[in-house]
């Protein structure tokens, strides 16, 4: 297809300001004129901003949620309301074509970003005539291409898409245009799904805001007080918004889980590779002691089955040197459906404790679980010393002493934003590690992950039927969200980061959203809002994200309480499985 | 069991000349007397040594290889001429208990390492306690433990067996005490296997003969002139001389294939982790750019795949943090017994060319294969670049300027062995690569890697059936093997290292040996023994080992041809089951 994107009208020798003016004025430039709305603005300094726009003179939109049914018609509302999975069906009995589904989504992702500032570039010229391609297919043949056929996909944007730029939230990358697609986007393109954008992400994916210095920082659009997270927070805003079906995004130390958390989605952040990475863009690249991996993110666990098995159908590993050669393995999913699941929950790693509606969440969901006649086991807690998880992710960020973002960062001469604390948990270290001592930071990083092991195979003398626990369940982080700018001050990885450094399958689960009135702040340091024990803060951040949480008490209203279901390495089949249960019974028992 | 070995008798505080004293009197000190013969001796200095031996003046057993016949009777004889996998089902018909098979291969290992220093530790009393309690089990249930009962096991004296030294070929680790078991040798056991013999390796694993300070050299069974190969050389030395029917190698740059090759053996190079290697010691631990692994090395195929089935049907990723979670996979085999294998030769890599009879059995292997009604295509030779593959190799085993090693020798004070080139290709750097650099030399590694899968996947085009090939087939190393002491100036690593930078799954196949008198030395560098033209050098070493040939000829006589079969990542199965059809095939048609 060559379809082309308007490129960049200033030399990548400009200023690195005119390079970032030239590519804000080019994100929208090649998307259908009627999708713009002028009137709509981006902003990240007011939860209730929305309210000024004229056009809603006649109702009372208060959050950014209920903007698309005043923009959007009937059926792009009824398009767009669809999961990734509900799409090819709807295709395929004629209801709509890929053309319409397209369009659809993309007017309301082009709304996302004028809200949220979500995206970095659309490549509506190329997936529209893609669509075009696949309604053709149909109308000869009256079958789908594959299991995605005509599903908008949107990527983060480290994932390269042949005639695009592929920044990974650098300035230098403005100008830089890929001339093959990276493998992921080939796989789902052939599987039928339709790229069409391409989302905004933390600087070289190193921070848990989605902030850079192009389209500053991205806001969410539950709360626009709120960060949707990073870092593939573009993809998390975007498809919260319902702007996108099906997103991919990728997870060094929590960037699927933690926006998927912020936003109210099911993300899953898959054991390395078996989503393949090849010539997907990242920072710090060679990096391999703690993978970044890729993975899905979208509206229902549904979803990201349907993309995982595209993708392992189609056999990443036969030219990603890095995909393990598993195949979608139905078995396992149908032994799961067969009998109770075998649980341990995490309600405390006994280093920072979550924030009150988190805690709720956790206790309800495993009395839902227990009564629904699933197996509960006590959680191996010590053996899983989250301190050490959320260490070791700061240190694998930080083990270069931040050379190659600095590097890239020189190249355009963008300035350093001022995200990483001078001192203390995460700080940069003043030198890039050896190389010998990154191999004993690969040796102590093996040595946890056999302690774990170990520990989850010992719960077998804790269940019915004596064997292992399948899963366990946790929050994704102890804060259900944060505003913006506060990421530096409640930023505890453990929670996320303990499957990073497993390499464990994890996918988030939305429960419930937030319900100020029944969800009180704590009493004190040792007594929660209803006056029961609570363990005394542990550190300053155990402190600051409690303390938080009551601060911005009415802000947090309606924000989505999602939590984390976390199976062992290269078990993505059982962790979905796990979660399509959990899922389909909060359908039934709300929490 | 709490059977305890001889331990060392100095303090590990004592000058490493008196520890290595005391570690040569206890190798043996723990096997019953009558398996010593004091008149057998080492030698690494003459092929013909053994002659002077008093007890032969009957016979003229000019090799070592005719020795056992001498010592060992008759049902000795016939118990260590059993493979691996045929020791269950004799113990299981009652001809032999495990005692028996422990005894007549501690004994002939024994003999092994009186003429070859091939053995670092026995475990004669925990091995004898083990057997013991299989045959008490047996007798009890009528029923084998496990798919390796009472079937003796060697391993590389870099997996811990509770109660042993571990050296990894250190004398710092002399007196150092293993209080539990690799999960390996726990799985091997767990399947009955009986550990009862360590084996000698180059110092920290980094040389292609096997030599250090504890042991010095270790010889080849075939010709004591000639090394066995390095750095799993003792294993190579004892399984060949049928001194233990199953060991375990390790493999960083073609330390499993490398003695396979010269000793006249089946050796497997696993993909990484597929056999378990945690806790496994090793030189620059950590180092995971180009891993290290551990596999089989027997007299048969049908060894090798007995022992891959049972550890991976243990489910070694339930507690080895590297293990990837994939079964043995009968449907693989059951597949390729069902059709012609499509397959390459690599005859030659346009780097280096192998030795004459090394060319002549792939050519004769090559036309058995096409006559059987397999399909051979041409080989993807210039996306393969070995040379790069040789780079690479260097580049790892020299990746930290040799601290690591340097620091395992200063701890005993042990010296430095003069190995290593001051200059030229496997030279030390003068420093540790930065870890930037390691991070560039890992994705130029990736890189490398997808090209070759690019290649692979491309043959599609030119076989009968339009899927690629199956495997391909080359050479292990351009030389058959080398006298003692040449490696340094033969090493072309460029035929092994290719699997390991890969990652591929490689195993070695015995196809002859030596007849000296239909493989004369080539002409002139330009024209074979026969008159064909062949290239001329492209290098040093590709001239010096056609020059080595030459100058040895009448030693290579009897020597073993192995070639390699290659296939991709993780694909054990395939590997062994294509190893297993030429195996039998050319037990039919002798090349």
């Amino acid at each position: 297809m060559s379809v082309t994107l308007t490129q960049n009208a200033v030399p990548t020798t400009a200023p690195w300001q005119d390079r970032v003016r030239d590519k804000q004025q080019r994100i929208l430039s090649d998307v259908p004129r009627q999708f713009i709305h002028p009137e709509l603005k981006f902003s990240n300094a007011e939860a209730q901003d929305v309210l000024d726009l004229p056009t809603f003179s006649e109702g009372n939109p208060a959050r950014v949620m209920d903007l698309p049914a005043k923009f959007l018609t009937a059926d792009e509302l009824a398009i767009t309301a669809l999961n990734a999975e509900d799409i090819p069906p709807v295709i395929a009995a004629g209801k709509w074509t890929a053309v319409q589904v397209l369009d659809a989504f993309t007017h309301r992702a082009v709304m996302a970003h004028q809200l949220l500032h979500c995206c970095l570039s659309f490549v509506y010229p190329q997936a529209r005539a893609q669509a075009e391609a696949l309604d053709a297919e149909f109308a000869r043949t009256k079958t789908l291409v594959g299991p995605l056929h005509g599903v908008p996909l949107s990527v983060k944007d480290q994932c390269r898409i042949a005639g695009t730029e592929t920044t990974c939230g650098y300035v230098s990358q403005l100008g830089v245009w890929d001339d093959a697609d990276c493998l992921l986007v080939d796989i789902l393109k052939k599987a039928g799904a339709v790229p069409f954008c391409k989302t905004t992400l933390s600087v070289g994916c190193m921070w848990g805001e989605s902030i850079n210095n192009i389209v500053g920082r991205a806001s969410n659009p539950h709360n626009r007080l709120f960060t949707c997270g990073g870092s593939s927070g573009g993809e998390g805003a975007l498809i919260g918004f319902r702007g996108s079906p099906l997103g991919v995004g990728s997870d060094l130390g929590g960037s699927i889980r933690t926006p998927s958390a912020y936003n109210g989605l099911h993300g899953l952040r898959p054991s390395s590779s078996r989503i393949p990475y090849y010539r997907v863009l990242n920072s710090m690249e060679g990096q391999e002691v703690i993978p970044s991996v890729v993975g899905p993110m979208a509206q229902s666990t549904k979803s990201l089955q349907l993309f995982v098995q595209a993708v392992v159908d189609a056999q990443p590993w036969l030219l990603d040197p890095k995909s393990p050669p598993i195949p979608w393995r139905k078995d396992v999913v149908t032994e799961i459906q067969s009998r109770p699941l075998r649980l341990a929950f995490l309600h405390y790693d006994k280093h920072v404790l979550p924030q009150p509606p988190i805690r709720k969440a956790l206790r309800e969901l495993e009395a839902l679980l227990r009564a629904a006649g699933h197996d509960i086991v006590p959680m191996f807690v010590d053996a899983l010393d989250q301190r050490r998880s959320d260490q070791f992710g700061s240190d694998v960020c930080t083990a270069d002493a931040d050379h190659d973002v600095q590097r890239s960062r020189d190249l355009s001469g963008e300035p350093k934003l001022p995200l990483l604390p001078a001192r203390g948990p995460g700080a940069l270290p003043p030198q890039p590690m050896t190389l010998t001592e990154s191999w004993a930071f690969a040796m102590d990083r093996m040595e946890y992950q056999a302690s774990v092991l170990k520990a989850w195979q010992e719960t077998a003398a804790t269940t019915k039927d004596c064997a292992p626990i399948d899963a366990y369940i946790t929050c994704v982080n102890p804060s259900v969200a944060h505003i913006h700018g506060e990421f530096g001050r409640v930023r505890y990885k453990g929670y996320c980061a303990t499957a990073n450094v497993l390499d464990f399958s994890a996918c988030t689960l939305p429960v419930t959203t937030m319900d100020v009135a029944s969800n009180p702040p704590d009493r004190s340091e040792t007594e929660d809002g209803f006056g029961e024990a609570i363990p005394a803060p542990q550190c300053d951040r155990d402190r600051w994200i409690r303390e938080n949480y009551a601060r911005n008490l009415n802000e947090y209203n309606n924000m989505p309480i999602v939590l984390q279901i976390v199976c062992k390495r290269w078990e993505e089949e059982k962790v979905l499985a796990i979660s399509e249960l959990v899922e389909s019974l909060l359908k039934k028992e709300q929490i």
